[in-house]
């Protein structure tokens, strides 16, 4: 099964795609959409949507899974925030995917183990688990790591459903 | 020219829709576009962008006017009112409409004539201004107010570039 994690941004939208064979992960591809801030707004939010639709349609992924923000610290960068988010949420939906979320806490706890990992321990851990030459952007590991996480809880939920079937 | 104000949520998207002939407005249309909060997200960003693109399509208007929002308080509802106006900017951008924002002091200003003005005295004055049968739904009436304050802005600049050609 293919994923494609997004985390997405107003200036920088980094995505990765990976394959799911049993307990095997195999890295895809991963890179970033960026807008210029120079631009108004609606048309970077059109640049990140046309972008990740290429993305869709390029490597026709079975489902998505985004990481759920919640910023408790500045309210009009999570408005702007809010609104890349939103074309990225639609993006998958326009491409009849089913979308997945998870907290920041669950995505470094199934790369790393730690809930409280930071940046460079998640890009390292994504680094090795996906066996890359070298360790991804920054948004583009993000990405990555959501896209382990939701193949993660999926072996988890088959082996909960299995375990329930006995 | 015909104007279509957004005034984007997540639960409630009101639009309006005026026409301006001259120097006078002609209310064509109001509503809003309701989401299902027991629906995911995704699904409810999709029923505001079909939603919109249904009424562009229908209506086919000329420009797109949405109110700019500084909400100081409550970065998590930042955070999901920005999803849906990223989407109703989609909609908009989609449909190759030129995309105007005024601040909520800019439209009360416009309206009311005072930028510090209630809900109420904004809902009354869109009634009065438009003569409405009756006081337009909170969501429409502010999605015809920032249509209306486009409208004037617009006036405004077409002034300002007469004169300077005197």
């Amino acid at each position: 099964m293919r994923i494609l994690g997004i985390d997405p941004g107003t200036r920088i939208t980094g995505y990765g795609i990976i394959d799911v064979e049993g307990n095997r992960l195999r890295h895809i591809d991963n890179g970033i959409v960026s807008t210029n801030s120079k631009e108004p707004l609606p048309l970077r939010l059109q640049t990140i949507y046309s972008g990740l639709r290429k993305i869709l349609d390029h490597y026709s992924p079975a489902c998505m899974a985004v990481e759920q923000v919640f910023m408790a610290k500045n309210p009009r960068a999570a408005l702007t925030l809010g609104h890349a988010r939103g074309v990225a949420l639609l993006a998958g939906i326009h491409s009849d995917l089913p979308i997945s979320e998870y907290s920041a806490l669950q995505v470094k706890s199934a790369v790393v183990g730690y809930g409280r990992a930071d940046k460079q321990q998640v890009q390292q851990m994504v680094k090795a688990l996906l066996n890359l030459p070298e360790v991804a952007q920054e948004d583009a590991a993000d990405a990555l790591a959501v896209a382990i996480c939701h193949a993660n809880s999926r072996t988890l939920n088959q082996a909960i459903t299995r375990s329930g079937r006995r």
